[in-house]
């Protein structure tokens, strides 16, 4: 887990928003979600992502990209398409995903 | 701080995601964001939100509006910008916000 933002990406480019409720460190999640930061990582035009999970509660994903093609490959990608059938059988409770267009950002950064 | 994802949605919509760097429970904190909360719930077509924070990490509120003049409203709003800047000052190592359209969403809910 990473403290650092994913900053400083020019517009236009694409959020996933991934919110999920799910238990506490379920059984094989960590290494899933270490392979999938790997092959996310290898997709043409993925920008980054950040994470956060409140203890007992709910955790978002949010991943950038630089265009719907990109976007695209990573959701159809054959190994992450398994992990998201998996993971509805074994981890979550429930999600919602929310793909958007950002037309405008802003950073701040304490001096 | 609720364990139900914001869901059903229909597109398109707008998310305002806000990704921050911040020390656990600073002073002050919790009450602007019970506060903030409040005013929120009232600007019409505020759709509602969803919060995670890794302990020690970094924060992630979504925050989901029916069109870009609602969430225009919110970021305008003459206390949320009191609080943005007062956070600014005394809260935030560092934040990114980005402005999106969603077009294509889904959900998934354990029958």
């Amino acid at each position: 887990m990473t403290s650092q933002l994913v900053a400083g990406i020019e517009p236009p480019y694409y959020t996933a928003v991934f919110t999920s409720v799910r238990p506490d460190a379920p059984e094989g999640y960590a290494e899933t979600a270490e392979r999938m930061s790997e092959l996310v990582s290898e997709i043409p035009g993925f920008l980054g992502y950040e994470v956060a999970r409140s203890p007992g509660g709910i955790g978002i994903t949010v991943a950038y990209f630089r265009d719907l093609e990109a976007l695209d490959a990573w959701r159809l990608h054959a190994e992450h398409q398994a992990a998201k059938a998996y993971g509805r059988e074994h981890w979550y409770d429930s999600y919602s995903v929310h793909i958007g267009k950002v037309e405008r950002s802003y950073s701040f950064e304490r001096e």
